[in-house]
C-alpha cells in the first residue's frame, strides 16, 4: 500500500498532465511504443516526453529532465533503467507530480539487489506523498473520452464500456487487452499492479469502487497484497459494485512438510482458505477467464437480479432443457409459471407449446406473440429474471428475435440474458442486443451462468447483516495464563492452562474440581453432579490411561470410593515416584455430536477459524470449512451450515437436532479470542460435544500453542 | 431400434438418389428449403421432387408419386402431412428404396393419435426393411464432398470436418450446424434422431464408428432409447474413436415420491446412474455445449497423448499459472522438466526464464528459440503433450509463434494445442494453426480443456480390461427361493428366504443354525463357535428385539443358558401367542467396516448395482455409486474408489486396510445374481461386514423384493 494523493487514485486515472520519462523514438522500444500510445489514445491533457539525447519524440517537443518541464507533471511514466529510477522519482516528487508508474522491470522480481532498488523508489515515492503503481508493469489505462489514458504499451485500446480490470500479470492483462478488442469488450479502467511496491489491488478496489464509469471490477491475482486488508475493503467496495477475482496458483508445486494437526489441514486446505476469504467479503471467484468475462458482460449493463427465480423462454425444447440444468447448477431456481399467467400464455401460445418453465413457444411463432409472451413473464411478480434462447426458424429472423425482447424489455427493469444459439458474438444482431442492455452469449449455458452471478450478487447485497458479536470475557484471566506459559516458557500449553484460556472465553468445559482425599472427592462429586470421571492430577504422567489414571463412568459414592481405591493402588505400581498434584472430579460428558473447532494464525490471512465435525470427518475426509476471525453471527452459521457432514447436525433418523445456537456462539466466542490474544498461533478444542438443542455444547480437550516468544506481542 | 439396411447405414448417409416427397415451390414452406438445400449442397448422386401439384420444384422436373420416378430412390426424405406419411413409406418401399427420413411432425410428441400413426409408419418402414429416421426431425447431413448431402432444412452447410453430431433435439442441431459456420468447425455427418421410431442413437454409433470420415461421434439426448444397449454399443465403438455426450435434463420437475429405502436412493441418484452408465461405456459425458465442441476440436485432429504428462510452454507467467491450475482440474500432470532436458534450456533461454513447468520463456524470445525449445520439450520421453500459450509481445507476431509451434511439430506427433491470448477465434493466425493441426483455444484453462478430454480418452483405450467373471453358483437354490416366495405370494423375501437366495451366490453370512431345545443350542453355539448371538425364530414376531427375543454377545454355554431362559420369560410375557418355530444361534459378526450392497431394477438400464459405506455415508451423506450390471472386476474396484468415504476402507490412523479384494468379490457376485435373477427388483445387503485385508467379509442383514408375480419373468 502506498501513501497516495487521492482514494480516488485521479492523479493515475485523470492526470491533467503526463511525463513519460525514457520516452523514445527508436523502434521496438517500450519507450516508443507507451509515448505513441498515449498521443494515438486520443489523450486530453498534455503528455511530455523526456530523454536527454533526443530533441522531440514521435514529433513532440522532448525534454531532457524533469526539471526543465514548462509545468509540473501530475504523472511520471518511467521507463528508464532500473538503477535510475529512483532518481527519476525524486525529480517527479521534486516538481510536484502526483502519482507515477514505474514501468521498468529488474526490481523484486530478480533478487535482492532489485529489491534494494525497489526500496529506495518506495521511499521517494512516500517522500513526495506520490501514487506508485509498480515497479515491473504494464501500465495504466483509462478509456473514459474525456481523458483517454493509454499509458502502456498496448497497441490498441478496448472501447469504452463499464468493466474494470485489475491485473498482477501484465501480460495476461495485455492479452485481456487484446481479447477486448477482438470481442468488443468495453472496459472502463486497466491497471497493471506489477510488484505492487505502491499501490495494490485493495487501493485499487477503493478507488474503483468510487469510479462512477466501473460497474464491475475484475481482479487477477497470484496472491493478496494483504489478506485481511482486502477482506475489509472489498467487504465495502462490495457494497457498492461487484467484485470478481481469477485468484490462480492453487496448486503450489512444493507442500510444506504436514505441521500439527490442525496445521497441516489448514495447509491443505490453503486454496479453501481464499475461497472462504472471498466468500466473506462477498467477492465471487471465479474459476476460468472465460467466466470471468461472461460474468462481467452482464454486470457491466448494470441490470440487477432481484431474487434467483428464472423464467427460461425458449422455441425449442432442447436447448431450454439444457439451460434448465444450468440454471440449478448456477443456484438459479425455475419455479412453476403463476397460473393465471399460464392460463393467459396457453390461450396465446400455439396448442403444441410447452407453456411450463422452461417455457418452449414452438418455432412456430411470429415478433407480436414473441414479445407479448416475454413481456407478460416479465411482469410476473414471482419471476426475477428472464433468458431468452432463440434457435433459427423460418418464422422469425434474429433480427426480429432481438427486436421483440428490446420490445418487451422496454416496459420493465427486470434483466434479460440472451442466446441467439447458433450466431457468433460478432454478429450485428448480437450487438444491437448488446448495445440495448441484453448480455447476448453463445450457448445457454453461458447465460445462465452470467444470471446466475447476477442472483448471486443480490443475495449477497441483501444478506441479513449480523454484526460481529463481542462477549464479555475475563481477558486478565487469559492474559494470566498466556504470562504463565510464557514465564514458564512453554508454548504447548498444559491441559488446565488451555482449559482456563477458553474458559475465560466462556467455552464450556464440564465442570471439574481437584481433590486430595477421598472425602473431598466424594463432596465435590456430589458438587459436580454424578455420572463422573476421576482423573489423576499430575504434570509427569502424560499418558494417564497407561497407568490406570483415568476411571469413567462413576455414577455413584461407592462406586467412586472403589475407583479411588484401585487408582491409588495402579499408581503405586506404575508411576510410584510420580509427583501427584491431586485427582480430578470431572462432570461426566453427556452425549452429543463431536466437532472440532480450531484456530489458524496465518501470515497472510491472520486468525482463521475451522469448524468440521470430529473424527474422521475431518481428518480422513477433509470435510471442514474456514472464516477469518473476526467473524459475524452469519459467518458463524454458514461455517456450520457449508460442511458435507452438516445434516448430521441438524438430525438424521429422528435425532432431535444439535444445538447450533451454542454451536455458533462457541465459534464467535472462539473467534474473539483468536482476535484478542494474538499469541495464540494454533488452537484446536477436539472434540466439543454438541448436544441437543437447549441443551448447549461442552468441550472436552483442548490443545494451545502460542508464538515462540520473540515473534508474539503482548495482548492488547 | 430399426431394422435397417446396413450397419454404416450408407442409405442414409451416402444415397445415390433421394426423393424428396412433399418438395415444394412455396416459399417458407420446409419442403421448398429442403429441397433447396439438397440442390444448393452440391449433392452428387440424383434428387427427384415429389409432388402431384407441380409440374417442377426449384426448375427440376417434379414426379406426381413415388411410383412415378424414373428409378428406385435410395434414400426418400418425406415432408407430407402425419396422416400421408405410412403412405408414402409404403410406396418407397415398394419402390425399392432403403432408407427414409421422416421430418413431418405430429406423431408420438403430440399425444395418442400420433404415436397410432407412428406405429404405422414403423411397420411400413419394417415391412420393406428401410432405415428410418425421425419422424419428427430436422434431417441428415453428410459434408463428404464425394456425396455432399444436405437433407435438412438448415439453409447453409457447415465446412467439412471430422466430427459427426447426433442430435435428439432438431432445433439444438440446427443451432449447432449454424454455430459450426459461423466458428468454421467442420462436420462430417449430421442426424436429427427426432423421435426415434426407427434409427436411434445406438445404431448411429455403430455406423459412424464405421465410418472413415468422422474421428468424434457428439451426442446430444435428453433420454437414452435403450440405457443398455448403449451401454455394450458405445463399449465397442469408444474402443475405435472417442464419444462425447451431453446428456440433458438432469433436473426432473417432478420426483417421484420416495420409495424404499435404496429406491430413494437410486432415484435421486438417477443423474449419477447416467454418470455411471458413461463412465462404464467410455463415453466422456461433458457439462456443457462449449466444452463440447471444444473437446471435439481436439478429437477432430486425430491426436493422441499417450499420457497424463502434459507441459506448459509460455512466453508469460499469468496465463502459464492459470493453465497450471486448470491442468489439475483436468486430471492432467504437470511433472518437471527432466534434469539433462533443464540444463539444456537454462544455457539457451534468457537468464530470467522460469525453467519449470510450465515453463515461461518470458516475452524476449525469437522464433528460433522458441521452435528450439518446443520441438525439445515434445522430444522428452517424459512428456505426453504440449500447451502453447502465447501473449502478443514486441519480439514476435501471432504468425510467428504459430510458424514456430508448426515448425516444432513436424518432428512429433505429440499433441500440442495452443492458446494465442487475446486473438479472436476467427484471426488468421488461429486458422492457420488449425488447418495444420493444432487446436487453438480463446483462453488457457480451454485448451487444457481438450487435453485432458485427450488424455482420459487415452486411458480409457488402455485401461486394463477385465472381464466380467462367473462365479459358480447355487442356481436352482436361488430359484426354488424366488419360487418358494411366489408360490406363497409375498414379494418381500423373509429373512431366512433372502438369505439363502444371497448364499446361493456365494455371499457370506454368519454361520447359523436352528435349535429348539437348550441342549440344540449348546450343540450348535460349539459348532458355529462363541461368541455367538440368540434369536427366536418366529414368522409372527417382526421386532424381536422388543419382546426380548435377541441376545448378544454371548460368550460361553453358561451365559448361552442365561439367554435362553431369560428369553424363554420374555418371550412368554411379551408374545403368549406367536408362533415359535425355533431359537437361531448364529456366529457373533466381527468387527469391521459396514457397507451397503444393492440392486435396483430400473426400466431403461436394467440391473443396477448400488455400493456406498454403511449408516450415515449412504442415508445422509449420500455417498454412493452406481454400475450398472453385469459388471466387470475393474468397474467393481471403481465402484469401491470412487466413494468419498474410500479412505476408511483402504485405513486410517493405523488401521489394517480393508479386504477390498473380498469386497469387490461380493459386488461382482451380486451383479451375477441381479442378471441371473431378473423376478429380484430391488435388494440391499446391508450391512456387509468389511474385515481387514486378508479375513473377507460377512453380510449381515439382507432384504430382497421380487417383482409383482404378473410382471416377473422365469429365472431363465
Amino acid at each position: 500500500m502506498t501513501v497516495g494523493q487521492s482514494p480516488e487514485l485521479s492523479e493515475l486515472f485523470a492526470p491533467k498532465s503526463v511525463a513519460v520519462i525514457g520516452a523514445s523514438n527508436r523502434p521496438g522500444k517500450v519507450g516508443t511504443s507507451l509515448f505513441r500510445n498515449i498521443l494515438k489514445g486520443g489523450y486530453q491533457g498534455v503528455v511530455y516526453p523526456v530523454n536527454p539525447s533526443s530533441p522531440s519524440v514521435s514529433g513532440v517537443r522532448c525534454y531532457p529532465d524533469v526539471a526543465s518541464l514548462p509545468e509540473a507533471p501530475e504523472l511520471g511514466v518511467v521507463i528508464v533503467p532500473a538503477p535510475a529510477v529512483a532518481g527519476v522519482v525524486d525529480e517527479l516528487g521534486k516538481a510536484g507530480a502526483r502519482g507515477v508508474v514505474v514501468i521498468t522491470s529488474g526490481f523484486r522480481e530478480v533478487g535482492e539487489a532489485g529489491a534494494a532498488l525497489e526500496v529506495e523508489v518506495v521511499r521517494r515515492a512516500a517522500q513526495y506523498r506520490m501514487s506508485l503503481v509498480g515497479p515491473n508493469c504494464f501500465g495504466v489505462i483509462n478509456t473514459d473520452p474525456a481523458v483517454g489514458l493509454n499509458a502502456t504499451f498496448s497497441g490498441s485500446l478496448p472501447p469504452t464500456g463499464r468493466i474494470a480490470f485489475v491485473s498482477q500479470s501484465g501480460a495476461l492483462g495485455a492479452g485481456i487487452l487484446q481479447y477486448g478488442i477482438a470481442e468488443r469488450i468495453g472496459f472502463s479502467r486497466f491497471v497493471s499492479v506489477g510488484n505492487r511496491a505502491g499501490v495494490d489491488e485493495n487501493d485499487l478496489l477503493v478507488a474503483l469502487g468510487k469510479d462512477a464509469a466501473t460497474r464491475v471490477i475484475l481482479l487477477y491475482v497470484e496472491s493478496l497484497a494483504d489478506g485481511r486488508r482486502f477482506l475489509e475493503t472489498a467487504r465495502e467496495v462490495t457494497e457498492v459494485k461487484p467484485v470478481l477475482v481469477i485468484k490462480s496458483g492453487r496448486t503450489p508445486a512444493g507442500e510444506r512438510a504436514a505441521l500439527s494437526h490442525t496445521g497441516s489441514l489448514a495447509q491443505s486446505g490453503r486454496d479453501q482458505l481464499y475461497d472462504s476469504l472471498f466468500a466473506q467479503s462477498g467477492v465471487q471467484r471465479v474459476d476460468t477467464l472465460g467466466d470471468l468475462f461472461r460474468f462481467a458482460k452482464i454486470f457491466s449493463t448494470g441490470l440487477s437480479m432481484a431474487g434467483p427465480r428464472l423464467v427460461i423462454l425458449t422455441n425449442s425444447g432442447g436447448p431450454g432443457i439444457v439451460a434448465a440444468d444450468a440454471a440449478v447448477r448456477s443456484g438459479l431456481e425455475l419455479p412453476p409459471l403463476p397460473p393465471p399467467l399460464k392460463a393467459t400464455l396457453v390461450q396465446r401460445l400455439p396448442s403444441i407449446a410447452a407453456v411450463s418453465n422452461p417455457l418452449d413457444m414452438t418455432a412456430d411463432i411470429g415478433p407480436n406473440t414473441y414479445r407479448e409472451t416475454l413481456a407478460a413473464l416479465l411482469g410476473a411478480a414471482d419471476l426475477d429474471g428472464a433468458l431468452v434462447i432463440s434457435t433459427p426458424t423460418g418464422t422469425m429472423t434474429a433480427q426480429d428475435v432481438a427486436q421483440a425482447i428490446l420490445d418487451s424489455k422496454k416496459a420493465n427493469p427486470k434483466p434479460i440474458a440472451a442466446c441467439l444459439f447458433g450466431l457468433s458474438d460478432l454478429s450485428k444482431e448480437v450487438a444491437f442486443l448488446e448495445e440495448n442492455g441484453v448480455p447476448t452469449y453463445t450457448f445457454p449455458e453461458e447465460a445462465v451462468g452470467g444470471l446466475g452471478a447476477l442472483a448471486r450478487y443480490h443475495a449477497w447485497l441483501t444478506r441479513p447483516h449480523t454484526t460481529v458479536r463481542t462477549f464479555a470475557v475475563d481477558r486478565a484471566a487469559a492474559t494470566a495464563a498466556v504470562a504463565k506459559a510464557r514465564a514458564a516458557g512453554t508454548t504447548v500449553l498444559a491441559e488446565y492452562a488451555a482449559r482456563s484460556l477458553l474458559a475465560a472465553y466462556g467455552i464450556p468445559f464440564p465442570k471439574v474440581e481437584t481433590a486430595r482425599t477421598i472425602d473431598e472427592a466424594l463432596a465435590a462429586a456430589d458438587r459436580v453432579g454424578y455420572p463422573v470421571v476421576l482423573k489423576v492430577a499430575s504434570p509427569e504422567i502424560s499418558h494417564k490411561t497407561d497407568v490406570g489414571g483415568v476411571a469413567l463412568g462413576i455414577t455413584d459414592p461407592p462406586s467412586l470410593r472403589a475407583a479411588w481405591d484401585s487408582m491409588q493402588r495402579s499408581l503405586r505400581a506404575a508411576a510410584p515416584n510420580a509427583r501427584i498434584e491431586g485427582f480430578e472430579v470431572e462432570a461426566q460428558v453427556p452425549s452429543g455430536k463431536e466437532v472440532l473447532i480450531g484456530v489458524q494464525r496465518d501470515p497472510n490471512f491472520g486468525p482463521v477459524v475451522v469448524f468440521g465435525l470430529g473424527g474422521i470427518y475431518v481428518e480422513v475426509l477433509r470435510d471442514v470449512t474456514f472464516r477469518l476471525a473476526p467473524l459475524r453471527t452469519l459467518s458463524a452459521e454458514h461455517m456450520i451450515e457449508s460442511v458435507r457432514a452438516f445434516p448430521l447436525l441438524k438430525g438424521v433418523r429422528g435425532e432431535p437436532p444439535s444445538d447450533l445456537a451454542a454451536l455458533a456462539e462457541i465459534i464467535e466466542r472462539v473467534s474473539q479470542l483468536a482476535v484478542d490474544v494474538p499469541e495464540v498461533v494454533e488452537m484446536d478444542i477436539n472434540p466439543l460435544i454438541v448436544r441437543a438443542q437447549g441443551h448447549g455444547a461442552v468441550a472436552v480437550d483442548a490443545r494451545v500453542v502460542l508464538s515462540p516468544p520473540s515473534r508474539g506481542g503482548p495482548s492488547a
